[in-house]
């Protein structure tokens, strides 16, 4: 085999050792290796549950696990001369509240020999700190070691927003099969899970104002989330350090809550034409015309801003369709009785009570879809959460308009795309094609021709979106990683290292080969990014 | 809900009861519905083990699936006036010689009441109709029962070959998920396991004549396929009736020989610069100059020509690189020498020798990808088997020389692509994009342009491929299914029923979302189509 010098270089600026995902911010290694005979944690001080679990659970993880990163499986034993000697943890402050902005800092140090220590502010960056802890220790012949010690790292997150959306209505998800995927977020530090729970095609959720809604909307009663399933998913998630966002989507997008309230609805499964009302068949949006649909909504609201503890809720907005309220007859006649009135300052004065009612009375942030103020003249609270999508200048024009942006920009961020359409009578492909390669999604940046330091900092982070309309919990797992990963690392570590460079794909590979392969250790069916020669190789597999 | 009048007409073209997947050639069916309570299988006279097998796999099978299809979830259960007498099988050959053109068809007959029965000609037909019998039985309230008897099936298959190309080179693939494979494959009445054993990046199976590619070129001694392995896969496979034809691919995609013998290697690992010497990363070819090279394919294939009894092997043949010979010194000494001969001279010879040795001395047919014959002017024997890839007109092009085709054209079969390049340093496409949905694929039309009926006999079937560049075995499931059974649908039942109309993916969608739900409950992580919502709601999901 022949190394190039232009390999030989490549490989020495990666660090061997500090294979950890996403990579810390600021971190120093030493030349010595340091055996793991047993992984003993132990914590000062006052901690809570969340500590307590996650200190039961990377122990556990750590002792069973026996990992190898792909390019080290031929190389053989580091010999050691140092011994680990248990970590101990100390958190300063022990409330577990969880919410944005959460400090998630930690600073980890582990000698040659002795005890490690990982100091925090909070639980959160315990539980950041334990992850990174566990991706450090390595199979070293027949037992483990940390490499390259003492190591030194201070780190926390470049954003505070780090998520993940998922669909549950598309198609539905087991509890298990969403725990599964929350495991697989906090091995990539992400922290907010944004909950697609409901949709056009389907209401899973139970839901005490309207019962009916899940019994006429749920696929089956076996395909529902009850009140005890949430909480449970919401605790899994904080032991996590994972915050839940729910999105409750009106007015459009609402097809399922016309199976037991038709009565609020516009439009409501047109066929044949479902396509010039509603972006996917069904059609069907709330009817903006009648007082019924706001109360809904509300209602609504206001159950579900009392089960999910956030401060921040997603209200949903995008892809309204105008055609559907302008044929709507109660529309028609709202309009021709009021003659001022348009749809669209219908529309406008439906989102002034709703975004009014969630600030106001619910005491929550909205979180909402970029057309909202985008597509509209939509003059929302300043403090509103706008989730862009369309195109890669929403975010700065967001920031410029002074709101808080968070990216999922389709062209990087739907993970779901470039898998062709879904009409059954229809051999084409999809609006949002090609497929979002590891590569592009992590060559993404967030903060482009955004160069106002304040603007910046109204740029909270970046949410993979995984649509369901193709998947559901048997296809997950290889479509979201470790392509969200990429999302995990931008996201934590920024797009450049302390030195100031900005790493690029063929520097990272490596490090996330090794997370692939961690994943699948630890349950997450991860696809693998090339052949795992390639992952032997490193930088073999490069266009010359 | 509103249903117009297409989509009632829709609705009654298709059978509701007969939601078999692929659909049977001719069949007939009643008004009544038979109870099913315990399904006991019997056969007549002598059978051999296949059958036996079969016959306690397909028992147990029926007797503990409960299924329905996602169209019928709510629609409660049918009136049952006859009750299933059990099934009686009998063979007519008991052989269990399995090959191309072996007979696979059946004649199945369910009256209202009493005994149904089960006639073959071999035992490859009783595996099929038990196939199609166990998709008939669907659930009932708290039974199951078998819809719309008495039921009458005619069935046999359009094509000989209808098969999967798999790849167990670039990844690794437990035997587990072969066999969760072949599993899947005779729920589709798929025949050909065509097992792409070795390719550059490794050499996962075992070799007795040199133990050394396996042990220098297997990814770890925990992923090589021993003898014992490929026995018991043979036996496993032919248990399902289908043929596992191995493919060691030569003179090209043979890198990973060169770890163990470099002195028959040409552009062994060019680096950087791969890209001028091959198709992908690492870049290696037998040295076609040199004599070691044919004898090393000989002995490969008399080697597993023995362990591998399929009548029919697979040569490889495709993308060879002239470039990496024209820059080898050997080669150059050659020509330097032997003043008439040219690269392609050298190559032809080499083509001569190893089909010569196939043919003639091992009685095996070969099996070989397009260019062998279509880039390069080789003479091949008129019983060679093309396998064509490149262009939709490659098939027709075939069957005009008088040979034998087997189709996997790229844009329709290659149901890998899509997924976009993986190069790490390099954010592009594939170069086989985009992405290819089950609607394109069944929409492929395999006897396109060929009229004369001499000429359609010699097209023997199509392949769907999986290359595994970006999966393996925790990823595969959904990457394959249920895509794979639109091939398996278009080449058993041909594009068009008895009565000649070609079936739309419109019409077939409703059987194949049946199909899909039901392999995943046979343990097959297949990916869904659509939303729940429209395998619930047919023809709703359309275009309009």
């Amino acid at each position: 085999m022949k190394i190039t010098a232009s390999v030989i270089s490549l490989l020495a600026a990666i660090p061997a050792a500090l294979a950890v995902w996403p990579i810390p911010r600021t971190f120093k290694e030493g030349t010595s290796n340091s055996q793991v005979t047993y992984m003993s944690i132990s914590v000062q001080g006052n901690v809570g549950g969340v500590v307590r679990d996650a200190v039961n659970r990377y122990s556990d993880l750590i002792n069973k696990e026996s990992f190898t990163a792909p390019e080290d499986w031929n190389k053989g034993s580091v010999k050691t001369s140092g011994s680990f000697g248990g970590l101990v943890v100390s958190v300063e402050n022990s409330s577990e509240t969880l919410d944005l902005g959460t400090d998630e800092s930690y600073t980890l140090d582990i000698p040659v020999s002795g005890q490690a220590t990982l100091k925090t502010k909070t639980p959160y960056g315990a539980l950041r700190g334990l992850e990174t802890l566990s991706q450090l220790v390595v199979a070293n012949g027949n037992g483990k070691a940390i490499r390259n010690t003492p190591i030194h790292i201070e780190d926390s997150p470049a954003f505070p927003h780090r998520g993940l959306l998922f669909d549950t209505s598309r198609n539905y998800y087991s509890i298990e099969s969403i725990k599964r995927t929350l495991d697989a977020m906090s091995y990539n530090k992400m922290n907010v899970f944004h909950w697609h729970v409901v949709d056009a095609h389907s209401w899973p959720i139970e839901s005490k104002t309207y019962p009916e809604l899940a019994q006429k909307g749920a696929y089956a009663s076996s395909m529902q989330y009850s009140y005890g399933d949430v909480k449970d998913l919401i605790q899994y998630a904080k032991n996590r350090g994972i915050r839940i966002i729910p999105e409750f989507d009106v007015p459009g997008h609402t097809y399922i809550v016309g199976q037991s309230h038709p009565e609020i609805m516009s439009c409501l499964n047109v066929q044949p034409g479902w396509d010039k009302f509603a972006a996917e068949p069904p059609s069907g949006q709330l009817n903006i015309a009648k007082e019924g649909s706001i109360e809904f909504a509300k209602n609504i609201y206001k159950e579900y801003a009392a089960l999910f503890p956030d401060s921040v809720i997603h209200v949903g907005g995008d892809e309204v369709n105008m055609h559907c309220w302008e044929a709507d007859p109660d529309v028609q006649k709202y309009l021709a009785v009021n003659k001022n009135a348009t749809v669209e300052s219908l529309l406008l004065d439906w989102y002034g009570k709703l975004h009014d009612y969630v600030g106001k009375d619910l005491k929550k942030t909205a979180f909402t879809w970029e057309e909202t103020l985008f597509h509209h003249p939509f003059n929302a609270p300043k403090d509103t959460i706008v989730q862009t999508w369309i195109d890669p200048t929403s975010v700065a024009n967001t920031v410029a308009r002074g709101y808080r942006a968070v990216s999922s920009i389709y062209s990087y961020m739907y993970l779901d795309c470039g898998h062709g359409a879904w009409l059954t009578n229809w051999d084409g492909n999809s609006w949002c094609d090609p497929f979002k390669t590891w590569m592009h999604v992590y060559n993404y940046d967030i903060l482009a021709n955004i160069t106002d330091p304040a603007q910046q900092k109204l740029v909270l982070g970046s949410e993979a979106a995984i649509w369901s309309e193709q998947t559901d919990e048997h296809a997950i797992d290889p479509r979201i990683w470790p392509r969200a990963a990429a999302v995990a690392e931008t996201t934590w570590s920024g797009k450049a290292g302390a030195d100031g460079h900005v790493r690029t794909t063929g520097e990272v590979a490596s490090r996330l080969h090794a997370q692939r392969y961690r994943m699948v250790g630890r349950g997450i069916n991860a696809e693998p990014m090339q052949p795992l020669w390639c992952a032997r190789h490193p930088g073999q597999c490069n266009l010359s």
